[in-house]
């Protein structure tokens, strides 16, 4: 029998503009044993996420950058299958900052325990976990959308534009999104439940907007940045609030490019803009991962998983963001190569 | 003896960038007699503030425009001379939005009594009015410096930055004032208590902000837009709070120079960049003018004003704003020409 291997995937070189699968390589290399206070991890399942490349820089953005040669960082759910910490005995489903590989030791310590039986393992990657939590956040804490308001999305077939869009609807919004295609569209009006959907691919995004949003636009929940962002800020309200989530479209640029100051936008509508990160609210997670938890249950808040099979794909998942190839939660099932 | 007359001035003609005296006329009109419910006021001070240069364009901006031939806009303290309405007797004081004129008719509800043995008359349009209840509102409702942070404020030597400033200064932090010249510096940093001062007129802003803000930036009260918001968000710190107040730099052109997205800067520091108006406030003036008014008396709370005589002047007074002329509240005593 072949003796067991961790695949990982490494940073092989500095993505120059979108990323593309010749910037990542993979590697196999033994299977580590735990120190003490450590468990070793199986991963079952990881995450990609575009966050992740602005880790990908050679300067700090949100976090420290992944060295040239190391594996690529991120979240993933797997099972101990060693351990030396009395509270995390071989079998325990976990959660931690494992990276890109099928095999991760990490402190016991910085691991969360997940139940199986209550929600597929794959949820604590997604719905009940960062992506959830960051939509909650986002629309109940950042936005605060009340009802009859007009709440726009982008990114809105994605893993936390769903869920926003769906939490926004729940608290009573005229709820639009903004995705890439006409399949998207469909998603997120006729499976998700919101009330309109823009395709910025279309080619019409100033009229679709109008049309969209007849009484302007009273909340964002940003995930795109550029042009998006910036035909938004021509339709909102007085007392507008921004949530600035993400800027998938911006991550590939060192310098983006000019705009209209924002400032003015906002001084003019007294409008709000905030950028925020899902550990900003750490302090609500027992009750917004509750919430979360019940809507999923009953059927109000649903999601999708779009699957890749094979740690090695992890690049090609990831790639694949940045073209807007998934919806819902893009994850990788690591099928170690045991 | 002459009949009074209500000497007004008008606006004559639209401005072209920075507004000029030729933008105005003076006019004299027959002093008006009230209809039922209104009050005629002789006023004896008259605001002038940055915020109606945004009243002169052809489209509104924050308010209807003024209209060419129209008596200016703006707020004005003075005493009923004709009454018809029981509550406000003849010999009141009042303040209420009566334009750029030695006499108006208002109506009696749309006034606020003042009382002159309280305070001057005049702090009725400045510390103890709208500048300094701006400045209450958008450092702590807005900005809401915690003590120990950085604290700048720019148009630091202006009716609302000045107040800001020693509100912040009030509340722990440490408070740095950006201004036009030398002599503006010393005073916000002599006079008021300002922990340091940049003259953003003496060519070194980056470094000097870097110098006066060596832990960085956590509030910034903007009035100013343009140049020195760009050199302040190239400083700012995670969870930054940018409260706009108002951006005299920026007021004078329709289409704006292009900058670095402001989106991207709060996304990365997930910092908050608001805009505000006193008014929105105004469920909190009760308790915001209570504190201004203990501070004032105390001592602990000091201002400035720059006085204009004759209603004549008052678009030198005016255009003096863009040019930086004024330390503290600008007003304009009315010696009506009567």
């Amino acid at each position: 029998m072949r003796e067991a291997m961790n695949r990982r995937v490494v940073l092989a070189r500095r993505p120059v503009g979108v990323p593309t699968l010749g910037d990542f390589a993979v590697v196999d290399a033994p299977v580590p044993a735990p120190d003490a206070g450590q468990v070793v991890v199986r991963t079952r399942y990881i995450s990609v996420d575009p966050y992740m490349r602005g880790r990908l820089w050679e300067r700090p953005w949100r976090g420290d950058p992944v060295g040239i040669g190391e594996v690529m960082i991120g979240e993933g759910v797997g099972e101990v299958i060693a351990s030396r910490d009395a509270r995390l005995p071989a079998g325990t489903a976990v959660r931690g900052r494992f990276g890109w590989q099928t095999h991760a030791a990490a402190s016991a310590d910085a691991l969360d325990v997940i139940d199986p039986s209550a929600a597929p393992l794959s949820t604590a990657l997604g719905i009940l976990g960062m992506p959830g939590l960051t939509a909650y956040y986002g629309t109940r804490l950042v936005g605060r959308p009340r009802a009859g308001e007009t709440f726009v999305v982008t990114g809105a077939a994605g893993a936390v534009g769903s869920a926003a869009g769906q939490i926004a609807k729940l608290d009573g919004c005229r709820v639009v999104g903004v995705c890439g295609g006409a399949a998207k569209c469909a998603h997120v009006v006729d499976d998700l439940g919101f009330d309109a959907a823009v395709d910025y691919r279309a080619g019409q995004l100033d009229e679709e907007l109008a049309r969209a949003c007849p009484d302007g636009v009273d909340v964002i929940f940003e995930n795109v940045g550029g042009e998006i962002l910036e035909a938004l800020l021509r339709r909102i309200n007085l007392h507008a609030r921004i949530a600035l989530c993400g800027a998938i479209s911006q991550y590939h640029t060192a310098e983006p490019a000019l705009a209209p100051p924002h400032s003015r936008t906002l001084h003019r509508c007294r409008a709000r803009m905030e950028g925020f990160l899902v550990n900003d609210f750490a302090d609500h997670d027992a009750e917004a991962l509750a919430a979360l938890t019940r809507w999923v249950a009953d059927g109000r808040l649903k999601y999708r998983e779009d699957i890749v099979d094979g740690i090695e794909n992890a690049p090609a998942a990831f790639v694949g963001l940045f073209h807007g190839q998934n919806v819902g939660k893009q994850l990788v099932r690591t099928r170690a190569a045991a």
